[in-house]
């Protein structure tokens, strides 16, 4: 106990001097700049004008979420209505990742997503389908629709599965839900089969963000409230990472036997501030 | 690939020599009684006379499920309508070794479980719970339930988590269907701990029968459909192992990398048949 409370109190008094040399912020979207929920969720305080703060900085910007519940245009649109300075073009997100993969392979989904998220496969063939591409269903993910799923992935001689992200859990406004890493484990176990991760923490997903932006892994900082996803998965490709306390973040994450965030702060407001204080600063 | 045939070959030949100092024989009853589906599901041609000829010998028989789709006096009484000659007690079944262990550390349970299964927990508090159970629920493995389960183990300060059962998928009429086991990894994934399983393969749920039998491990042969819970199980206390290629049963049990049955047979009804003939041979 004594040896983490050390390490945390480090990492919240030190972390400011990892953002020196910095040149872009990748941000995760729920839990950092909003909490989902009812209609459009509602932003976190402060976070709206964290990202105005950030745009106006010589620091690039892009946003990075596992977000599967609507196509980008429309979740975009509705961080938009919240307040947000954001466009499409910024945004990171596994379906389209995963129907360039799907292309590149000559594979044919069976997809068990969320229907707003139809969209961006269109123009993908599901005809006789000869692998399963989940992402997080929520309600959709009854016993029938799973069990859909497993028929198709049993049934096929080398079962395939890609899972958009990984999550176990994430924090609507009435309280937590499971995620799509559930039902990504459940088919894993009943079929023997390991799923491919399309979508953070996977290295291929955080590389497409920073070859997008030209820049390299340690001149980039990632922000979110997911330790395993956001700050594990970012501190593998060689960013550094900081978990904001907002979201899914729970205190029993300063323990995680593996992951330790380079910094944390209460929320993006307060990341934003350290990290525009500390810019130029030797 | 030909060491694999091999022991096959080698099993289908040479298991009835492990009958013949037997004195007890256990049956797993789904996929070797009878297959589920609508209804009371349907007997497996030949195993309503097997059961029958096995009772008329000097063997001590016992029934081993993790049927949990109904309390056990409905699915004794379905089983005899089926025309099997069966009581009560003389079926093992995962439930009431939950309600033992629940009693034993005072913990009260929050149920998912098939609403049939519910009497079989009459008298156990579920107020305020501090643990989950788990059993096979099908339809009722919906989000919103699977979801209440996971807050419900999220919330405790050591979650609990009781499976009945870690079953991949059974056989109905209409097709494979999910099992427990696959909604027991989900809710370990989000909420990282380990489930306690009760029922088959547990050892203790194994060695409970051979208690009732008043039989050592190696007096008595499990026959069954499921490789890894019946045939490996069964071996793990020192009992011998037969698989029948009958329900669950698929050619690829064939190749598992770890369980490999002491024989084989294409439905009880011979199994028992190989039995018999081979009482009191040398």
């Amino acid at each position: 106990m004594r040896r983490t409370r050390a390490v945390v109190v480090m990492a919240d008094t030190c972390w400011p001097s990892c953002a020196t040399n910095l040149k872009g912020v990748i941000l995760d979207m729920c839990g950092v700049l909003y909490d989902s929920g009812e209609g459009d969720g509602v932003a976190i305080p402060g976070s709206v004008e964290a990202v105005r703060k950030l745009k106006a900085s010589d620091l690039k910007l892009r946003f990075c979420t596992n977000e599967t519940q609507a196509a980008r245009e429309k979740f975009v649109a509705k961080l938009q209505r919240l307040g947000f300075d954001i466009c499409v073009s910024e945004v990171f997100s596994p379906a389209p990742a995963a129907v360039a993969v799907l292309r590149q392979r000559g594979l044919r989904p069976h997809l068990l997503v969320y229907d707003a998220l139809l969209p961006e496969f269109d123009g993908i063939d599901t005809s006789d389908p000869n692998c399963v591409v989940i992402g997080d269903a929520a309600e959709k993910f009854s016993y029938a629709n799973l069990n859909e799923a497993f028929r198709v992935l049993i049934g096929l001689e080398k079962p395939t599965l890609f899972s958009l992200g990984k999550g176990k859990y994430y924090k609507e406004t009435d309280g937590l839900k499971l995620d799509v890493g559930v039902y990504m484990k459940a088919l894993e176990y009943a079929c023997d089969v390991e799923a491919e991760v399309i979508g953070k923490p996977s290295a291929t997903f955080f590389q497409s963000v920073l070859n997008d932006m030209a820049l390299q892994p340690h001149e980039v900082m990632m922000i979110g409230d997911d330790l395993v996803n956001d700050v594990g998965g970012a501190q593998q490709v060689g960013m550094r990472g900081v978990q904001v306390r907002t979201g899914k973040y729970r205190p029993s994450d300063q323990r995680h036997p593996s992951v330790i965030a380079d910094g944390t702060a209460d929320n993006l407001a307060q990341a934003v501030d350290v990290i525009l204080n500390r810019r130029g600063k030797p």
